[in-house]
Order: C-alpha cells, then structure tokens, then sequence
C-alpha cells in the first residue's frame, strides 16, 4: 500500500487510516493492560536501577506516544525493563545529586547513539550476537537482578547497592540472621501468588463455553495479567492500614514525587561525593568517561531487546532503521522527561498482544493512564511494600534464565553450550559488559576458525576415459587468506602418503563462491611447488569472479582451469600425451565408483553445472 | 625416512647423516657468501635499531647455529632484520644505559613468548594476516625505515631518531639546506652503485658457455651478491686514509666495541633519562610495561617473516611447530650474547639459496666469520662512513615496497586494494602495530560479512510431477548466527514480492555443510511463521550433522526434510492433498525449466546426492 505525503513524513499517520470505533476500544483496553503491568514493573525497575520511584514512572509515558508515531509493530512497548536498569544501577551509586543525573544523561546519550546507528545502518551490528551469548547474557543478568533482590526480599538494610553478583550474595548470606520475619513472608508470600496467578493465563476458555464461562475466563486472564498491580494494591492497603494504626510491619518505598517530571535539558554536569565525604563537581567530559562504555553497550542491547520482540510477534515487512529512529526518538525525547533509558519491553509486550491490540496507538493510552497515576496516585505509592516489588522483579526475572537449553546443546553443540557457560560465568564474575564482548569474540573466532580450516576431502577419482587423478573437495564456500597456508600443506601431505605420487590434483571449485587473492596467489604457488615434482594442478568448475581474480593475480603462471568433467577428460588426456609422450587409446566414458562408497560416481554428476 | 633416537632429540643431527667434503664445500661458501651480505646489514640495523653497531654483530651468529641443531628449512638464515630493528629502535631512546638493556629484554621476552606459541601451537595466528595487509604494512616499514635513513645519507645531524614517518620526513625538509655534500654524494651514489650490481645476477652464463666466460659468470655474481660489503669496504678505505691525512669527509660510524659480547642473563632492570635531564631506575615490571604491546607484535612479525621464507623456498614437510621452537631459542640464548630481536631474514635467505647452500649447518660458517669479525675486524669499522650504511639499508628495503600489486588488486579485488591502502595508511600516520592490527580487523570483518550476508538466489522451480514451488539457494557452506535473521527477512520480502503466495518454499541444504542453534532456531520460527500465512517450508538434502541440530534445536516443531529431488515430489504431491484436500492425478516426470535460463533443468540435477 502505499502512502500519502504526510504518512510519509509521519510514518505513525497510517495508523489512524481506517481507525475505527472497535480499533479505539481494542486499543484502549490493551492500553489500560498494559499500563496496570507497567505502573508495579516501572516502580521496581526504578528502585533496581538505584534511583527513586518515580523515575520509573517518568520513563514510562514517552515511549508509547513516540513509538505510535514512528514505530511499526503493533505489539511493541516500550519503556524501562530489568535488564537496562541494571545497567543504569552501576552509575548511580556515586551519592550526591548524581544518580538522576548520570541516569538521564545515560538515556540521552543512548538515543544520540541509536541514531546515529540508524543513519549509519549499524543495526544489523546486533546479528553478531548469537541466540547462545544472549542466552548466556540474559541468564546471567537475570541471576544478577535477582541476587540484587534478595536484600529488598528478606528486608535487609544497608549493603553498598553494588550491581556485582558475588558481593551482593555474599552480602546476603552473611546477614541472612538479620532478615525480617514480616517482610520475608510477604515477598516469599508475593512470589509464590504471582506465579500461581501466572499460571492462570493458562485455563483456555472453550469457544463452545457457556457466556458464564466465558465471563469467568475473561476474569481469570484479567487477574492474572494484572497480577503485578492487584498484588502491589492489596500489599500496599494492608501495609497503608497497619501504617494508620501505628505500626509498620514492612519496609516501605517511602515517599514518591507526586506530579509530572519537568520538561528540561538532560543534565550536563553534576556533584558526586569523593570517598571522603566531600562534594565534587563533574563537567560533561567526566560524566561521559565514568559512564564509558555504557554508552555503546546500552543501545546494543536495546536494539537486541527490540529485534528480540518483533522477531517474537514475527511481524513481517517492518523497517529495521524507522524501528531503530523509534527507540532513539523515545530516548532522545525521554530524557527531557527525566527517563531513565528505555527499550521494548518483553513482558509487556506479550500482555499487549494478548489483549489484542491493533496499533500502536494503545502505548498512547498507557502513556496518559501512567500521567494519570503521576498526578493523583503517587501519594500512595509510599505504602508499597518493598518485598512486594522485589516479589514482582524476581517473579518476572525468573522466566529468564534459560536452563533448558542445556539439554538440546549438549547433545548437538557443545561449542556453543561452551558459549553460554562463557558469557554466562563471566557476566556473574567480572561484569555483563566484559561477558557479552567474550562470548562475541569466542563467535567470531569460530567462524574466523571454520574459514581457516575447512574440511577437505580427497578422493581418488578416475575421469572418464579413465585417467586417474586426486581430486580435493574443500567444503566450504569462502576460500580466503586465513586458509591458503594450511590447503597447500594439507594437499603436499597427501601426496607423501601416496607410494607413487599422482600425476594430477584436482581442486574441485564447484561449490567455492569466492576466492581472495591471498588464496589465489598461494594457488599459483602452489601450482609451481607441483609442478617441480611433475604434478599438475588442475581446477575444477571456477565460477567467474574466481576466474577473474586467478587470471589478474597470477598473470602468465595461469593455473589450468577446466569447466566441466568433460572438459576435464579432454584436459588429462591432452596432458598424458604431451608429458608423458605417450598416446593413449580413448577409452569409452565408463561409470566408475570413487574410493568413498557414499559418493556416487563422478559421471553420474557430468551435467551438473554451476553458474 | 626415520629418525634415529639421537636425531629424535637433536633434529639437527639428521645433517650429519651422508655429510660428504661436497656437502661441506658447498655449505661453507654459502656461509660465507651470506657473511659477507650480514657483516655490513647488521652493522646497518643495530644503527636503525638505535644502537651501537656491534649490536648488529652481536645479533648475527647465534641464530645461525641454533637453527643448524633445530631447524628444517636450508635455506633460512636468522638474524637481525631491518623491519625487527625498526620496532626496536621504540624502545631505544629512552636514554641512559637503557637502549641496549630494552633491546635485549625485548629479544629475551620475544623469545619465550614463541616458546608458548610453539607449545600451544598459536603458531597458525599468522595465518590472521592476509597478503594484502602483509603488502601494506612492509611496505609502510619500507618507507619508514628509508625515510629514517635519509639523514645519514645526506649527512644531516641532530634530529630525535623518532621511528614516526611524518616527524622524520618533516625534519629532513625542514632541515634540507644543512645536508653535507660529500655525504649525499657518497649515499646517494652508493645507491645506484648498489642497484646496478644488483642488477648484474641478472646475466645467465649459459651451460654452454667456454671456461673463461663461466669464470667471468662467477665473479660477477659473487661481486652481485658481496656488493654491500665491497661499497662498505672501499669507502672505508677511502674514509681511512682521508682520516689518515687529516681529513674527515665523511660522518663516520665511531667506535665499535671490539670483541666477543659477554655471556650474562638479559637485564631486567636499567636506568632511563627522565624528560628533566636526570636518571630513573626502572625495575623489570616497568620494561614490561614500556615494551607492551611490542612483547606480543615483535613475535608475531618474526612468525610471519620466517613462514614466508618457508613458502618461498617452497621446502615440504616443514614442522611449523619445531621452527617455532628454533626462532624462539634463536631469541632466548640470543638474549644472553646481548642480541637484538632475531628472525629468518628474506634477502639472506636467498643469497644462501643462491649460493647453493644444502644443509642449515652452513649458518655455523656464517656465525664464524661474524666471531672472527668481532675479534678482528672492529678496529676499522669505525672508519665505515654513515652515508654507505644508509645506502646499504635504503637499497634493500626498496624491494620491499609492493607497488605492482596495484594494479590487478584494481582490476580484480578493490575491497583487498582498500585493506593494502588502510594498513600502509595508518601504518605511516599512527604506528606500524595500528596499521597491522586494522588490517587484520578489516579482514576479519569481510569474512563475517560474508558469513552475515550470504549470497541468496531464488529461483521459481517445478518439481518431477509439475508442482511449482519456490527454492531459496544459499551461496554460504556454514549458516550461522549472523545471517539467521537476514534469511528470515529475504524470504518475507521475496514473498511479498508474489502476485499469489506461493504454497512451498524449499531451502536447498545440499551445499550447506554446518548450521549453528542460532540458525536452526530461526529456521524453527521462520516455519512457524510461514505456516500462519499457509506456506509449508521443506529443506532439501541436509546432511547428518544439519539434521541432529534441527531435530534436537527444535524438539516437536521439526522442519519438513526431504532426502532428493524424488522425495521432494512425493512430499509436495503429499501436501497438495492434505492441505488444498484436493486430490491431483501424478503427472508423470517432466523437465521443466526454471525462470532463470542460465540454470540446467531441475530433473537433470536429479542424480546429485551429498552425504
């Protein structure tokens, strides 16, 4: 379909093309989802990422309006998620005013690097990183989140906020005598209820049911999609009403910021407090050199979380670069707001696609129910307990370590388990960052490994008219430099396994795409090396661009080429009778079985042909 | 042949074997013909090192020897080179006593760190370097190593002995009206006086050719290949008596230590000038750290010398691993006789070759003559004008620079032209290390991209029976990680591209050899995907390997997998009944053409089965 001029400035245009009474009902009701998933999740992930309430809040409504104006999937929401306030956490530890300040200046500086990804078409940068080291990735920090929980769980106090694995469990297991009774039970208590609820979505209403039937599955799903909010309102009334009689019996949020964020320019420079106690100024130059490497690694793995939603949904025709503007314009535009970064966020996601949510413009309405909670609810915000959002953090976490991958890896890849247990182990003992680039490179490095050594095969053939020769079939489609060394050692040692050498090698290029020129000058050296022990090198099938760069690279020492069997026949007959002066019979083409019985005849294969 | 238990131990030992009076005669005149070529080289390359020229000598006889007991290549002859020196002279003018000390830990540290290489077998990581960044970067050290010697050939004084290009070139313009007359005249001269002698070996005396006219071949060969040490030697003696009269035309080499170097441990401590004039102890942690990245790079480029000698020479049956063990003793009991960083170098290596040399036993005569050098001769090389060293080093690294690859990278391989360009590019701006390790990063990259991005073709097909389906042809032998979600999106996109969806897409796996989870994950998702909009995805031809990973990677929801071209008709006659519930009559075997005229018939490729 194509579109007018002002869809084609604003791609969000087309969604209100046909946008009808039962799209807007349809929308609002995944919008109001959404948002009671997204009120609870963005409290906690803000608490997780070391800062107050409300920033979660503050990051939740921008996203929603942009991406209806941008995006193109329908079911995408975006917002803060466990994995990016993890993230933010390492930064916002430095005391003074700074935590806001190096999370919102993190956010836009986030947005500036996914455009400039965009501009750049760098999205696909985000295919290098297998489904193993995400795996292992996200296993890993859903180890680290929850560990990170577990203080807020028992009810313990103090600890350093540290976003390492192995501090913060031994910190754990060291105060594990000081954790409070009533706040363990409510978040243990929390846990279980919000899994059982989980487990809800599951009773499928028959479509033959009654109305009855249908009415009480509707509930179900609706309790237990909003799970996360009931269970925070109900913890927070009781805990609201012990507060009124004088007690408290929970660790509490304590006091949320009530109203809108102000819009202003994301901060430029802050105050940090020096281990000494006193207060330092930093300009924009150390802000940047403390956040370091987070300001590549965040959008990396934002894009990651986006490409991983609508690779989910599978929803087809969406352009990767518009998608990549979406998430850099909710960042950009976000941290005016005071945002901390934002991404697509998995879960709420799958809660908008399954209340059945036609456009994007749903995220429009959770923006306005999120700006509706800033205004009147936050002061009851206060009395969420903070074992309730820990319960609603590690129940959502849970579902992201990937245990049963195991299995089916070790029993059909165990490099690539290798991989998971790489970046997983190193993500808990040194940092994600330093996990995530690891179990990149061990990638890399496999494939670089697969180039540089491809598996031959040599068979001892006869042609046609019956004149043998050893042909080698490399299998592999690139042959490139890191491999030209070690196919000219592998073919000099067969030759010496061989009693009498043979008179002819045949490299069978058919299935070869590509050749550099390293490979190709090693052929010609190769070719002359054979050629002193009265060999000759005879190639097989070369497509086109292969014969270009063997004809420019290697000049008048040509390697002699030959298009097909046929021409190969022809080719070893004129070449017995001009070295070895000795003019043979032309036998009939005969059907001969090479040495590999699973092979099937050389003849046999005659008319196939590659471009 | 097989070793006895002596030569087992000491793979040298296996010369001895048949050592006749000819093999000794032969082996002692190459000895000394290579002598009398790195007598003057490495009085030259201690200088471009930024050493004392005894350094050079020093450098030059214990390579020689070890080679002998462990070496398997008769040609290779190990000692100082002008690109080792070069990355040398970085560490030399810190000041003080220093220069020597950071020479010798660096050829000591080199040496244990091709140890490990041998012993982890790290030996094939020069593989990493492909010819076009190979090219880039010696010729990048050609230019600046001739740079660096313009000012001892045009008699030019002072200047920071900087190894950067730019500062080097900037200081000779700047300072070009200082040169000395005589000194330019005698450098430049002795250049082309070099280059002409150069180019007599070029005259072939025929077999044919009287006595006398073989005699006169003789000389002038042996003139040919000793022409740096005649130019050293006559000009100084030209210098000498000049000297003698009271005259000093000529900027002189100074002193030279006389005698054999001491035997000692390699320092691991030394004093260095500070910027202020005064000295600085330096213990061994602060060399280490001073040498960095040169402790890695200095073996790696020796590696790379020494392969390329064993490729040029074209010697088979050469233990990579052994070699690796020779050059690292070569370094390491180098290191106690106060040598630079040694390895194989290319233009001795090919005089020896040139000079008939049949066992490596003839670098012990080599290494005798540079002792009897060292005891002897030192007295008078003091009087070696500087001008005839630099032009000695200018008119061997000339050849180095690889201008004539320019032209049929152009024709055939522009992408190889830019990485050459890149690599000699920064070589020269930034550093030789930056200019190689872009090189093999740029490399890298190709081959995932090419890995990522597969060559697609898609081709509308009919089957035996006549049911046309749509086959999607991947030019890539290995399937991974990088390239799954690329798949995914050309086969979404071809298929929006129909007037009518097509009903079967078939992936031809018969050329694919090794798919990855990630791969096989989103094949999973790509069916599942495909089947919503009722097109049924059928693999063709996978092998064992592809087939365990795609049954154990995705459990229930297996892709369809058909064995042949025959199985593909029964399965596709199979699915046209169960899924349209139309029942066709089987149409008999038909050869049908498919859109793309240059491919042969689908039928013909019948026979065609992979293991």
């Amino acid at each position: 379909m194509g579109l007018t001029k002002i869809e084609k400035i604003i791609p969000g245009a087309r969604w209100l093309r046909g946008y009808s009474t039962e799209f807007f009902f349809a929308d609002l009701i995944a919008g109001i989802t959404v948002g009671l998933t997204v009120l609870p999740q963005s409290l906690a992930y803000a608490t997780l990422a070391g800062l107050d309430p409300q920033f979660g809040l503050y990051s939740a409504f921008v996203g929603g309006a942009v991406y209806a104006l941008v995006g193109g999937c329908r079911e995408v929401t975006i917002g803060p998620t466990a994995l990016l306030a993890l993230m933010t956490s390492q930064h916002t530890n430095l005391g003074g005013i700074s935590g806001p300040n190096f999370a919102v200046l993190l956010c836009f500086l986030s947005g500036i690097v996914e455009f400039f990804m965009a501009l750049l078409k760098l999205g696909s940068l985000v295919d290098l990183i297998s489904l193993p080291v995400t795996i292992g990735f996200t296993s890993a920090t859903a180890l680290i989140i929850g560990a990170s929980q577990l203080k807020g769980l028992l009810g313990l106090k103090g600890g350093s906020g540290s976003s390492n694995f192995l501090p913060t469990v031994k910190f754990v297991i060291t105060r594990i005598h000081e954790l409070r009774v009533s706040d363990t039970l409510l978040g243990v208590g929390s846990i279980f209820i919000l899994l059982a609820l989980r487990k809800l979505k599951d009773f499928k209403t028959p479509p033959s049911a009654t109305k009855k039937r249908k009415i009480l599955g509707a509930i179900l799903w609706l309790t237990s999609t909003a799970r996360n909010a009931l269970l925070v309102l109900i913890s927070s009334a009781v805990a609201y009403y012990a507060y009124e009689n004088g007690q408290v019996p929970f660790i509490l949020t304590g006091k949320v910021k009530s109203g809108l964020p102000t819009f202003s320019l994301p901060p430029f420079e802050t105050t940090i407090m020096t281990s000494n106690g006193t207060m330092t100024d930093l300009n924009f130059t150390d802000m940047v050199s403390e956040l370091g490497t987070s300001i590549l690694l965040v959008p990396i793995i934002a894009v990651l979380g986006n490409v991983a939603i609508s690779k989910a949904f599978g929803t087809v025709g969406i352009n990767a670069t518009w998608e990549l503007i979406a998430l850099s314009l909710s960042n950009i535009i976000g941290s005016f707001f005071s945002s901390i970064p934002v991404t697509g966020s998995f879960s709420r996601s799958a809660v908008n696609h399954a209340s059945g949510v036609k456009t994007p413009i749903g995220g429009i309405y959770t923006g306005i129910l999120v700006i509706l909670a800033l205004s009147i609810l936050t002061p009851y915000f206060q009395y969420i307990p903070r074992a309730a959002l820990s319960a609603v953090i590690i129940s959502a976490v849970i579902f992201m370590i990937e245990y049963e991958v195991i299995k089916p890896l070790w029993r059909c890849s165990r490099r690539e388990l290798f991989t998971v247990a790489l970046t997983l182990i190193l993500s808990l003992l040194i940092g994600v960052e330093i996990g995530l680039l690891s179990g990149v490179i061990l990638d890399i490095a496999f494939v670089m490994h697969r180039t540089a050594r491809p598996i031959l095969s040599f068979e001892q053939c006869q042609s046609l008219s019956g004149i043998e020769y050893t042909m080698l079939k490399p299998r592999h489609s690139l042959l490139c430099f890191p491999a030209a060394e070690y196919i000219r050692n592998a073919i000099n040692v067969t030759i010496a396994q061989f009693e009498k050498s043979p008179s002819f090698i045949v490299i069978d290029f058919r299935n070869i795409q590509e050749l550099d020129y390293t490979a190709a000058k090693g052929l010609g050296g190769l070719k002359k090396e054979l050629a002193e022990r009265d060999i000759i090198l005879i190639l097989l099938g070369c497509n086109d661009k292969v014969k270009l760069i063997l004809k420019t690279s290697l000049k008048s020492q040509n390697c002699y080429q030959v298009e097909d069997e046929n021409h190969l026949d022809i080719m070893l007959q004129d070449q017995k009778i001009n070295s070895k002066g000795e003019l043979k019979d032309v036998i009939a083409p005969l059907l001969i079985m090479p040495s590999n019985d699973e092979d099937i005849s050389i003849a046999q294969k005659e008319s196939l042909r590659r471009e």
